[in-house]
């Protein structure tokens, strides 16, 4: 069966996320100033064979884990639909 | 009151993705088959000053159509928390 999979990868909360600096500073010279604060990370859509959901779900935590995330500068989190 | 909204934004599904199929290389080299596709875009986190949701939802796709997402390339989806 195929599993729609996402996977959200952000920088570690405690890091300067200087993206998400200049995003931030783009929204306020277009007036937007009651954004407050932005972070920019990497939403990833897979789409897997598997035979049940929490197979879908340990071959994504297996590619997030050998590459889609940078465990010493982002988490990630995973959602199977 | 503060809202934190999440903003996706993904390649238009008719282009090619060439970051998708480099992330779909890696994995098939690692030995995750039963990945069939891949696509990357971005996943933006908002801290929005709002008086309400809708208020919060309607500054976030300002900030989408203006800034975040390249209407051209690409479409965004929105979710209030």
């Amino acid at each position: 069966m195929k599993y729609s999979v996402q996977v959200h990868v952000m920088p570690l909360k405690e890091l300067l996320d200087p993206q998400g600096k200049a995003v931030l500073g783009g929204l306020k010279n277009l007036g937007l100033n009651s954004v407050e604060d932005v972070r920019v990370g990497k939403h990833i859509s897979l789409q897997i064979e598997a035979s049940s959901e929490e197979e879908a779900k340990r071959i994504a935590e297996e590619a997030s884990k050998k590459l889609l995330a940078n465990a010493v500068m982002e988490f990630y989190e995973i959602e199977v639909h």
